[in-house]
């Protein structure tokens, strides 16, 4: 009997060749599984083309709401951003998908897992180290890195998919090289090859439009959390993916969230890209908007340290560790009291705060005003300031005794 | 002989009524020191109105280029901003009032100087551990916490000043409080003081306009930098203070860096502000544009810790410190091959980048593209991947024969 | 009807003149509160002293094992250790002291909790934040502080209690100034004020000798923990209290545990003492060691800077925070796996490994011999190396590119 | 003409087999090249050797005072500690060696470096990290991971050395993994590959005693600082490689700075290993001791953890980089008042303080005493506890309303 390979397919040109080569070369059994974090994807008559390809089998599962609650939400209250500007939507999706890989495997008694991510990126490490975590018995083949693998642009693995008996219509031009899922799509190649070029976003944008190209109109949003979660819009309760399917379309609508950055890859170069958050971005920005108002000054300041380096973490590929799920649970612990609502207007890539409450805020208006209340006395600032500054003149004096100063 | 007090002055009600009260009960010499870090008050007539009023003397210094050059283009290249969101334009100039103060102290021997900060807020500690570091033999006077000043309104200060023969057409009306300089203006108080209201844009704003009535057009400038330092905009060299007099310029007219926070002081309070930092907002974002193609992925990472770490010492008053010099060359060092041209687009509330280019970028187009390069071996991928993903693979195999796993 | 206050009472001199100072200058009815977290002093008689100093109600609480299993224990976990040197014994027990007397406070009905620490150290911030943390309504009386306080002298104490019929055997000497409990003793005062002198060890050590005192013969002894508590001690299962009492008299006698520290408070000043810690000392140690088997390279290296921070927040008080519960679910996160057994020999100061043992270890043999497993292929170490090295040889060619290199 | 080869080269058997190796499987010319860091060796001879084996030159440089200036007291000033525990004594000098390997190679015109470091360790990668940073364009030959290489063993070795004429009297037995230089020796293998055995330190330590066999009587040492450098031991003013050579033979004589740990590499797995580093432990606890007395609390807590990060950066092999020269600077400018005279005794494993002072000390006496002085006011302690503990009674306040504390 053939020993089985889960292959994580998405469709496309590069996933559909490795189907016959991963036969050709190994002798395996192909199992095809398509995860579906939200690319919004065509995914009817998947199941054909994959068999006709040659596979097995084909999984489709349904993962969007599980990405939504376990991946993204605790991105979210992280505030975890990679180098000031990167929402990590591709990275939050690949453990997810390495772990669905890795339970298909279970299933289906394979000894291999499949994919096709690119030797330079990053991807092939948050899919790679995810198995190693979860099933390091089970062989990993990246076809690209393979030393069987020749097919080397879209030409030749076309051919070797007609030599194969595989007639798809593909197309042999490349565009951008992109991502996607519920939360962002990704953009790099083409122009954005050389950062000295301005992105041409006509061209480039999916989710929205530039601000540019939003509506003169500004629009007024609210979010409510509990407990750090964000669980209505206007109002209404929805479900955390549905949330961000509205935030996406207003977002999209009114050209936020587009981000153009030159970032620093795990292994070990400079890639450029384009990323568009539009529903993240309003997410991220409310839900610090709230934490404004509840996290006091040593908890805010440590925060956003862990969120640091929860981004690194989660972009490196390290979600299934026990540094992820320690600075998870420090997070976890800050969004206790996290429940409140905020309002802002969107207006041509501009989130503009309208107003923000919580039962938890420690914003005291009779301590923050300038007429003195009960609880806050001015003299005591004096006491403060003396001691706060004690080593300062403490210094001082020795430096001024030794006519240093 | 009489002993000598100076104070800090703007000509203001606060500032002026203090004239009278520190010669009523200190018996001093009082010497009024405005020092001008470019907040574009009248300061014609000013003279006058002190030696009225009771000064004995009026300095007035321009130390513009100073708190250019010596605080804010440090506070840029460490990117310190403070809780996510405030640029430090208040915070970045008390220790420099504070300085000029102590050296006209020194000039004039006297043996104490006078503020008007209020006792609620982060400047005394600022104005107070400047002087604290640098003349800690001075005695400090902190007008408003002080046990024998009795006024608690504009009507009772207004009435003090005419007591004692000061008739200054002073407004009773309160405004809201505000603090200029060439960097910032920040806004407090009145619609402000609860976070759940929008702040009245309309009333309220000073340098700029918001995004909705900015032009229709967007504008194309660019900046270059010579080791971390702004050299130039749009090619013309400048000096810094030129620079941003510029970009405040188009960034309020752009509808640029309007930020609406709640933020914590250092007195254990939360505050409502709003800030407007229109060049200043352009200025951090386009050195952090150019920071993107130089650093590499360890050095981007801890100077982004140490850039949070310099925004908390800066608006804690902590700047005459060894804390504050050590971090500073830290970030001094990192900005040795920050050398550069960026361009972006300005436009209604978005800095819209638009191309980079610096003679020591590390991006490597060849490396970065998917046509793989000399440089970069796929293969090599294997072996990083493997050793990066080692302990993983070890930790799962350990809990796999444990049956934890 | 009188208020009540709670005065955290020792039995000492300084406590016992308190009673009479309450209720003549507040007209308090006085609940005495001595709370028991292992100091080792005479609590027999107790109640006789306090009631016959004027005291209404003496509560004695044993909190010995609350104060083992939910302060000291976490702080094992996260191995917290304040400016290299300080096992927090001090700061550990004060917040627990906090919580019973607002414990007692509410259950008698009080307004008021009076202590009686010094308005220089630690232990007021200490007590008084947990008092705020817990119970924002209760008046707090610093009787040190307070301005009715007119006794600055041992003398001047002995004196007040006799006028107020309170003749008890205090000595008028002043000895060191020294905290105990179960975890450690501090020492501060006489030679030691000077940090140019030695400390006078024969006169000052209370739970061991100094290692040239200790036996010439060393000691086995075995630790076991189980999710990072300590379970067992040389095999033998005890409580947590009862490992660090047979740790404090193994560590006493092999001289172990002694420290001289210049430490900053965090009222602003530096201060000199000695620190007994000899149980606690070996089973920070023990812990560590057992660490060392099972965290992997990341972790450990982000657990120890949360360790810092958590002895930072323990020591400014900061134990009824949101941020130290943060902290603390970071470090039980990571105790999982610290199960296992640690073997270590006393000898005079020393604590010298002799073995770790852990279920749980990630320690491979066959990876790390020198000999080649199936696990470690030496040539991913080439690809490792080039990727790991990536950025560092793009920077160096474009350097000698421009001639700069 | 043949191509060159710079050949790191100890006179040992595996750098040894090298020099036939490579000319046999590349064609090189082969430069041998002997860095000397202070591993006292037998150097006398070693170029009459080198010859013998085939090589074209051989290179002896002593290097060991640059090493101390250069690369030692920056750690040292850095307190620059790798997990917890080891100083750091190989990483160091790998940077080190790199740099004169360079140098040498430019000078003879080579075009490639070969060095002899297994494939499992860190020391590959300082090596050749080093090279790509000062010599991108240089060939790096690591031997063993090479795929011509085919010796496992050392009797493989010795035959192939035989092979190719060479005799000489290398014994076939292995005995622990060494390296050593003028500031450590560590030691890996036999017993230490099994973290439960306790080391055979009778067979095992190199550069001193166990505390069981070290003196009965202590013995005091001061050592003197200026701006952070060891200047003078006892009173005498020695550069700083003599310094450390005296305080070898001291605190080898009493048992100090042996350290046995499990550390996590670079390249992902735990290795077991015992150092001793007898001088520079006592250099360590010197400066560290001296710190005390002069850094604020800020500054201190900064520093350690740039301290920690120094120490990552210098174990990694990252050197040669800008993050490296970033915190050094960071570091050098904490270093400025880092001046005085520390005491302390060495007594069987242990160094006990003994007495510190500074002319920039910050301990002052009349504050720290319990008796008040002018320079504290005991009531300033209540307003800083009051604004200290605002937050977080105003949060109590806010739980206590809502009936949630």
């Amino acid at each position: 009997m053939k020993e089985k390979v889960i292959l994580a397919y998405s469709g496309g040109l590069d996933t559909t060749a490795i189907i016959p080569w991963l036969k050709e070369n190994f002798n395996y059994d192909v199992v095809c599984v398509c995860i579906d974090c939200g690319q919004e994807e065509e995914l009817d008559g998947l199941e054909e083309r994959a068999k006709s390809c040659g596979a097995e089998k084909l999984y489709i599962l349904d993962v969007i709401d599980e990405f939504c609650d376990e991946y993204i939400v605790p991105c979210v209250q992280a505030h975890a951003v990679y180098e000031n500007k990167y929402l990590l939507g591709t990275s939050m999706a690949r453990p997810l998908i390495a772990k669905k890989l890795v339970e298909i495997a279970r299933k289906e008694g394979a000894t291999a897992i499949c994919h096709g991510a690119t030797g330079k990126g990053n991807d092939q490490i948050r899919f790679e180290l995810g198995i190693k975590a979860l099933a390091p018995d089970l062989k990993i083949i990246a076809a690209w890195r393979n030393e069987k693998w020749t097919m080397d642009s879209r030409e030749s693995e076309i051919e070797y998919c007609k030599a194969h008996g595989i007639n798809l219509p593909f197309s042999a031009d490349s565009s951008y090289s992109r991502d996607r899922n519920i939360w962002h799509i990704s953009h790099e190649g083409l122009e954005l090859e050389d950062p000295a070029n301005e992105p041409n976003y006509d061209h480039l944008l999916v989710l929205g439009v530039t601000p540019e190209k939003a509506p003169d109109e500004g629009e007024y949003v609210s979010l409510s959390f509990e407990k750090g979660v964000p669980v209505a819009i206007n109002g209404e309760k929805k479900k955390v993916s549905d949330i961000i399917r509205d935030l996406n379309k207003l977002g999209g609508k009114h050209g936020i969230g587009i981000v153009d950055i030159v970032e620093n890859r795990v292994v070990g170069m400079k890639s450029r890209g384009v990323y568009e958050t539009p529903g993240g971005t309003i997410l991220y920005e409310a839900h610090q908007q709230l934490e404004e108002l509840i996290l006091d000054r040593d908890a805010y300041a440590v925060k956003k340290d862990m969120g640091n380096k929860f981004a690194q973490i989660v972009y490196e590929g390290k979600w299934f560790s026990p540094l992820r799920e320690a600075v998870q649970a420090f997070v976890e612990s800050t969004q206790k009291y996290v429940t409140g609502e905020v309002k802002f207007k969107l207006y041509k890539g501009n989130i503009i705060k309208a107003g923000t409450t919580s039962p938890y805020s420690l914003y005291n208006e009779s301590i923050a005003s300038f007429t003195t209340g009960d609880l806050y006395d001015h003299h005591d600032a004096e006491g403060f300031i003396n001691l706060f500054g004690l080593s300062t003149k403490v210094r001082a004096m020795k430096m001024q005794e030794r006519g240093e100063l």
